[in-house]
């Protein structure tokens, strides 16, 4: 049973299937139909044997050990990915059930998927990467020469800018799953991207690289030179087994603490530059619009963010006594120095203890006692600092500075400290607290 | 594509088919049947669904998202954990295949497995456990309520005592997967079993506890009561979501870097006592002889042991030049300290790179670049050293203190340096070098 789960337990009235609504209540986003309610769920969870249930399991023999096997979830548990009803599913977003979350690795099959033409096909044994542009020595390579540098591993988070869209201006989807669901965290293998542009040999007037995706919406992004010699990895494993498909398989551009759309997928080329190459991705889309009503360019490090994520949205409390906020931080700026949690909407604070290790550009666990009282009201918050000095804001200080400028208030870049408000009688539910 | 495709990839005569068949050069284990090949593979890789391949990825729709997902793996990705061949499924290993491990996380479907009766099925919503015996208060807690504890995660290795039986006297297992494919690393969640001993109030005479798992073999071992307020797990989770079935699903105890079988899976009984149990496991079993003949009481922690994944048995050097040896180290006792490589047999060695984070009683990844001159022979090995000081041994050291006095040598604890022998043509293969 998960987190989620055993909150759920307690409520007389919750059921499975409630949680696969929570999209229900979105609005509609630019350039998106009409709300449409999510499809009913499929028989069976996905990847699911159903073995028959013994009433004493240590009566009967257990399932033999197979030949071959690659290993699938108990039949009991049923977390999924969920879509949210944009036009077409081929331009959409799933989100990580993080109300389910424990520790800081995402299980692959969880992990938030953001594709913009749908999830490419391609076989890795023709597949290519061609290096070019402001270079001494083009080339194009195949995997498996790319597979012969000396690789790294290294857990990252990553985070879709659009993390949050929906809650600018009103708190709208109901669990955290909808709200902070569009970032995961994986061990990635790979090779360094610098190994690669040394290689190759960068010319001394290389500035900017764009990296291309070999899928349908062929995804552009210009990454800053400084940026690709420093972290950027050439990932071809994820959790210690090849990337899933829908996370650019068999490559993709990681860059660390760089918002999610920059890390490329099923990346074909690398054309290195002077200048950069003011892709769509980069312009007319995924930029923080000004009060004033221009553009800022650009936005790449996602600032430091937290989110308790049990207790947290459409859970209930099944009674008094102690309860254990949990819930992750993370900054694209490095690591997380401490997280403060409030249970009065930030009356006052107690710091968290995090769950080592605390790792840079890594979601980070914390983790916190409270004892509830079983009939007061609380609104519980988390605050993340992050190496830098700097203090996640309210949604206040953040609009402040950033306005509603955008179609749905502000649309990019919503780190604001998340508000879940625990009702009298133990049913948690997503708040706006000032 | 995995780092032993690459290998593979340059090797002309080589294909998937003839590394699953590693097994059948096995030798018979006490009370097992004669050698049986194993059975051919299923047809389609477990877990994968064929999406046919499109010329161009970027010209046409990629797959949609789906409304409700559990990601699978590429269908070009067919890995799989392979069992060893002895008499029945229901008592068994699977190995997890080290040849393509990446970073130090292993993917629960390819996490080792090794049970007694097969695996349990159990429902979680009716899943006790009992804490009994030499306490103030026994209790009976459903898995709801332990896992209202306060909990903890920590990535921690298992390794079968057994990892390894086979190599004692003669290189028998071509690959690394049948040689030390019984160890993989999970990020485990839980509660501290030290929590749950203090709610019972343990008695001042307790000196050991049983654990007892809800499997057809009704698994059971004594766990010194030190060990069990120190780190010792009561673990519902891995890699961010719930254990699988094979690992305890829903509750095993992990106790970090004890040998893999004290790690009692589908826990359901604690008995608190001043005495250890001597179980079946204990002292028939997954013991050491002496040269007198008698067992070693007791044998708990895995000591420091590494092995290099790649390149490794059955692999294939595609030509001269660079190649990453790359492997796994770790110890029961704590951190690894250093890892050292050695290319010509034991007579010269270098420092490897340890890959960050270096976590205690966990795989730690190593890495070392290599030219290869492409005719020469090499015997490459790695050397663990642990924050204690203890350096694995060679395999001649391991035999003149622990004598070969099993059935097949000795069988447990192998812990020496692994030679792998590359050919003067390329070919990588499994050999005893003193």
């Amino acid at each position: 049973m998960s987190p989620a789960d055993r909150e759920r337990e307690g409520a007389a009235a919750t059921s499975r299937p409630e949680r696969r609504r929570f999209i229900a209540g979105g609005i509609g986003l630019a350039g998106a139909a009409a709300a449409l309610p999510i499809a009913s769920r499929a028989a069976a969870p996905p990847g699911a044997v159903e073995h028959p249930v013994p009433q004493d399991p240590s009566k009967v023999p257990g399932i033999p050990l197979a030949d071959e096997s690659y290993g699938a979830r108990s039949q009991f548990e049923t977390e999924v990915r969920q879509r949210y009803k944009t036009a077409t599913p081929l331009s959409s977003w799933t989100f990580t059930p993080l109300q389910d979350s424990m520790g800081i690795v995402t299980p692959s099959g969880l992990f938030f998927e953001r594709s913009h033409g749908g999830t490419a096909v391609i076989d890795p044994r023709r597949h290519t990467l061609y290096v070019h542009g402001l270079v001494a020595r083009p080339r194009k390579y195949s995997m498996r020469e790319v597979q012969r540098f000396p690789s790294v591993s290294r857990l990252h988070f990553l985070e879709c800018s659009g993390n949050g869209l929906t809650e600018w201006s009103k708190p709208t989807l109901p669990t955290v799953q909808g709200t902070h669901g569009l970032t995961s965290t994986a061990e990635w293998t790979g090779v360094p991207l610098a190994t690669i542009l040394r290689e190759v040999g960068v010319r001394a007037s290389a500035k900017w690289i764009l990296a291309e995706g070999n899928d349908a919406a062929a995804m552009t992004r210009s990454i800053p030179i400084e940026k690709a010699m420093k972290d950027c990895i050439l990932a071809w494993g994820q959790n210690g087994e090849a990337l899933r498909p829908e996370q650019g398989y068999p490559l993709r551009l990681l860059v660390p603490g760089f918002e999610g759309n920059m890390n490329i997928k099923w990346l074909r080329r690398l054309e290195i530059s002077d200048a950069p190459f003011m892709t769509r991705e980069e312009t007319s889309k995924y930029t923080d619009i000004r009060p004033d009503g221009k553009a800022v360019q650009f936005s790449f490090e996602m600032e430091a963010k937290s989110v308790i994520t049990s207790p947290s949205g459409g859970m209930q409390l099944d009674g008094p006594g102690f309860h254990e906020i949990t819930g992750l931080a993370w900054s694209g700026h490095g690591t997380i120095r401490r997280v403060d949690v409030s249970v009065d909407g930030g009356g006052t604070w107690r710091e968290a203890v995090l769950q080592q290790p605390v790792l840079p550009i890594c979601h980070t666990r914390f983790r916190l006692p409270w004892q509830w009282d079983g009939r007061s009201t609380a609104v519980l918050q988390s605050r993340a600092v992050d190496e830098t000095g700097y203090v996640q804001p309210t949604l206040g200080q953040l609009i402040a500075v950033r306005g509603l400028n955008g179609p749905l208030g502000s649309i990019y870049h919503l780190n604001a400290i998340q508000s879940w408000q625990v009702a009298s009688d133990g049913k948690v539910s997503n708040v706006h607290h000032y």
